[in-house]
């Protein structure tokens, strides 16, 4: 009897734990993605802030499955799932049978329902989107090197950060510091140094998974780098000039949008019978399987899925990795004819997020951290978390690098120039 | 009275070497590009090959001359030259008046008047270039992998350099290892290690500045690695599915073009009356000034210049380096009202190529190097001439890193991937 067929739609954090927990198991695995790299997604504001290349924080999946003979990686586009058949459909490689399937497909932004933002207030979720926030933030200083009226140069030095979540927050701390550090002494009829960096959240608080006293302590360590943080701020608009918060108008060029997120379309793929959340996302059984059909599992951003209290797992690496591992040993057990694994239970491995040098907060839970030692606790865990030796290295020799000179060793403005030769 | 303004067009190898030059000079210096940044193009077909990352072999001209007070620089495109009035014209950074103009704008691809060529045989001069090219190397091997016709996917797997010069070679021996060793046991349906790569040059011989013993060595070199030296081989098409020589014809999806070249547009931008070479290189005096306008200077690729022995300068980054140092010091020499500096004398350095590894060619004149011992000596050549501290220490370690590994550090396929999400 042949192997059973395990797809798994989606190479990030969920995708891979699923095909690495099935490495001895006694099937075929074929993992579909879109781009060919792992994405370190949690780095990505470095990228977009020049202090990191794009290719220290990703892998190619290809490379990260090599050794694992059961696993073949397919570069592809889903476009739809024919669930009778038991085919995933995509552009470009044919259709792709299989007995399991997991679509761990992460998430995009949401605008909430303003989509004519997207291309003012662009957000970070791929390396395409961080190099070309990384080229927006660096012409932005270039451009107003060379303008000639004085409020355009202004706007030009005012960057907007839409969102207060850990995102957010880390962009907006990259940015001060860019300018004040980095590029402070580069420019001959601009001050770099007075970039005005406004971290807009609508909420009461800054990063409000985190508990109040480290919200209030990041708020302190932005202010401190000279970020304007503006809460209980409602975005109303943006625009190519502006943001605006009700009657309050922000001239600005450069916006980050590190707000709302979206499921990736599983559900339109899945059928019209499927129940999502607000945000898109599939709502699933506590063992992570679509209600009605247990040959699929949805895992990781994509899912709507309650913790064994009754609390929604969040959107973050650790649930999606633990959902991976969760959904491999489940199919593993099943295949082998042993009970299922019981519901999924998330366990909360805390949160953490840096503000800028020596500056950080960590929660876990009893313990909690802020300041410097919080800010070393957060570069550790990082860099013991990428995926191999070779990008560890090149993260941490970067790190010290920039520690001790302020550079930034990626300040590249690539693709779309600002005109090309005719 | 105001310091006499300098103005120097593009942040190359000469552009640069003249703004460094007039470092102690009572001049105003300003120098303008139309990228952030000063590349290190021998090591551009390393990014090309997904060996090392853009930001390794960049550095943001600005950076560069952060210490020195007499200089600015201006990110901008240039688009004419108002010798009347003296002005540099850009499209968006406004006129920037002159006293003594040095144009360093470089060279770019040409097609032998086939520019129809273009498309499908994109050459290697910028960073968008080389990020391109890693697309479509990394691209072709993924569509193998999925490809149902057996012809398609050998054609998929066909590499075609066009161009026997050191570019071409080291992109044939780079594409050659990159499938026989780093890719070789990644892929499930396809034999990596089985890509041919073609290099395709219409001379009797590859490398062509080297000796013959040298350009013979090379040949055998590339040999070993599987590639296929096509000598005599003169293309007559460029086209989405093949390349053809004459009535041969070759399938393939995948061609780099390595062949001629082209100066910038500065002998447009200087006006009808200036003469130019077969490749567009404006002929300037043996002090590089234009004819009858000593206050404007052309250097680098842009430039066609006899060397004291009457042979043409090569266009190569020493001639480069070395026009803009002399340009610096002529420039310096005669606003003390000193004598002129007397015609500009080419020293030539030798020839490197490398084609894989541990295997290079040198030419040294009286010596001549080649195998390993070659190798370590291009190598160390490079890193030596990598313009900072951080970029020698990160290319040594990658380079360290492949070594030991076979492993590159750069496998990514970002912007355009082959479908975007709809």
């Amino acid at each position: 009897m042949a192997r059973p067929k395990v797809v798994i739609v989606g190479g990030g954090f969920g995708g891979l734990a699923v095909a690495r927990g099935l490495a001895r198991a006694d099937v075929a695995v074929t993992l579909v993605d879109r781009r060919n790299h792992h994405l370190f997604q949690p780095l990505l504001y470095q990228v977009a802030t020049a202090a990191l290349s794009p290719a220290q924080i990703a892998q190619p999946i290809r490379a990260v499955l090599r050794r694992q003979a059961n696993a073949a990686v397919v570069l592809g586009e889903v476009v739809g799932i024919d669930r009778e058949n038991r085919l995933v459909l995509t552009a470009d490689a044919g259709p792709i049978p299989y007995d399991q399937l997991v679509l761990a497909t992460g998430a995009s932004h949401a605008y909430f329902g303003h989509e004519e933002w997207r291309p003012f207030a662009p957000g970070l979720k791929s390396l395409d989107d961080a190099t070309a926030a990384r080229r927006n933030i660096l012409a932005a200083f270039e451009r107003a090197e060379i303008a000639t009226d004085e409020d355009e140069r202004r706007a030009l030095l005012t960057f907007a950060i839409v969102g207060g979540g850990p995102t957010g927050v880390e962009m907006a701390g990259a940015i001060a510091e860019l300018a004040r550090n980095t590029l402070a002494r580069e420019f001959r009829h601009i001050d770099a140094a007075s970039a005005r960096v406004v971290l807009v959240e609508a909420g009461p608080r800054i990063l409000p998974a985190m508990p109040p006293e480290l919200s209030t302590k990041a708020e302190a360590g932005l202010k401190r780098l000279g970020v304007e943080v503006r809460l209980g701020a409602a975005v109303t608009l943006c625009a190519a000039d502006r943001v605006e918060i009700g009657p309050d108008v922000l001239a600005c060029r450069t916006i980050i949008w590190a707000a709302g997120v979206q499921a990736s379309p599983v559900a339109r793929w899945l059928g019209g019978d499927v129940a999502v959340d607000r945000a898109g996302r599939v709502r699933v059984e506590p063992d992570l399987t679509l209600p009605g059909d247990p040959s699929i599992r949805v895992i990781g951003d994509a899912a709507a899925v309650l913790s064994a209290e009754g609390r929604p797992v969040p959107g973050v690496a650790p649930a999606a990795k633990q959902q991976g591992a969760y959904v491999a040993r489940d199919i593993a057990a099943r295949l082998g004819a042993q009970a299922p694994s019981g519901p999924f239970r998330y366990r909360d491995q805390g949160n953490l997020a840096t503000i800028g040098r020596g500056e950080a907060v960590v929660d876990l839970g009893r313990v909690r951290l802020s300041g410097t030692i919080a800010w070393w606790f957060w570069g550790i865990v990082h860099v013991f978390f990428l995926i191999d030796f070779r990008n560890r290295l090149s993260v941490s020799l970067d790190w010290i690098w920039s520690y001790l000179t302020y550079g930034r060793s990626a300040r590249l403005m690539t693709e779309a120039p600002p005109r090309r030769r005719p």
